[in-house]
């Protein structure tokens, strides 16, 4: 089972399961991509100004778009993303945080120049447990159309 | 040494060392965070449209910005980055790859409401070992200026 372009429609919403970060997976992280003193020293960090340790955005970031993956949404579908706008870190993700996603639907383009695929553009809103939205990012992801695949 | 605010300009580049990406690495990450199959399995990859393992999108950006964060501009003035605009990715990051970035200083605003702090304005280009343009971003980070600290 998997959708093609041809399945999706502006105002569709996808929600994902809920995954809970832990501190150790936050230093790791950072240790790896972004090692600024608020994402890897829990001490240190008491000084900066969230008053403790944060993921970095970075994480926050793949870890909520690892939430929309594991939908498996288009596994014979997709081609690429070219990209994204609007990525907006509203809070931080803290250790012990449980955070979940959602996937809508904002628009479906087919292609003017190969008519076999086109483009949908997803709003990919984060909370955490509280209910706060933590991130929230807009992402154009390439399908092939349903025709193309049956051709 | 630390940059604030005001030292800032439109105009200024800073450029990072360069990094090797190798695909033990590439399929760490995309185990952890985006599990698609062209990025996790090298055979099953070279049926994909890119004919090969590439790395996850949310892999380049991470390890291209922690390229940026090597360069410690700011530790002493940095409090945030609110987010990301204009995300594309160009091209794949392939195993072996040899990745540069830079952060050019875009645009420097004075926040109105809080005078002691604002923001700087970079768009993060990042290329490979061909001198091909992988992924540009543009990121906002939220800085202290030089006056408040001295306060």
């Amino acid at each position: 089972m998997s959708l093609y372009l041809d399945d999706l429609k502006a105002g569709q919403r996808y929600e994902t399961k809920s995954r809970t970060v832990t501190e150790a997976e936050i230093i790791a992280f950072a240790k790896e991509f972004d090692p600024q003193y608020y994402h890897v020293d829990p001490l240190k960090a008491q000084s900066s100004a969230f008053g403790g340790l944060i993921a970095s955005g970075f994480h926050t970031l793949s870890l909520s778009m690892r939430l929309f993956f594991d939908l498996d949404l288009w596994p014979d579908a997709i081609i690429a993303s070219p990209g994204m706008e609007q990525v907006k870190w509203l809070k931080p993700m803290r250790p012990g945080d449980t955070i979940r996603a959602a996937a809508d639907v904002i628009e479906v383009r087919v292609s003017s120049s190969k008519p076999d695929r086109g483009v949908v553009v997803m709003d990919h809103p984060c909370w955490n447990q509280h209910d706060e939205m933590i991130l929230t990012l807009r992402c154009a992801h390439m399908l092939r159309r349903r025709k193309a695949a049956g051709a």
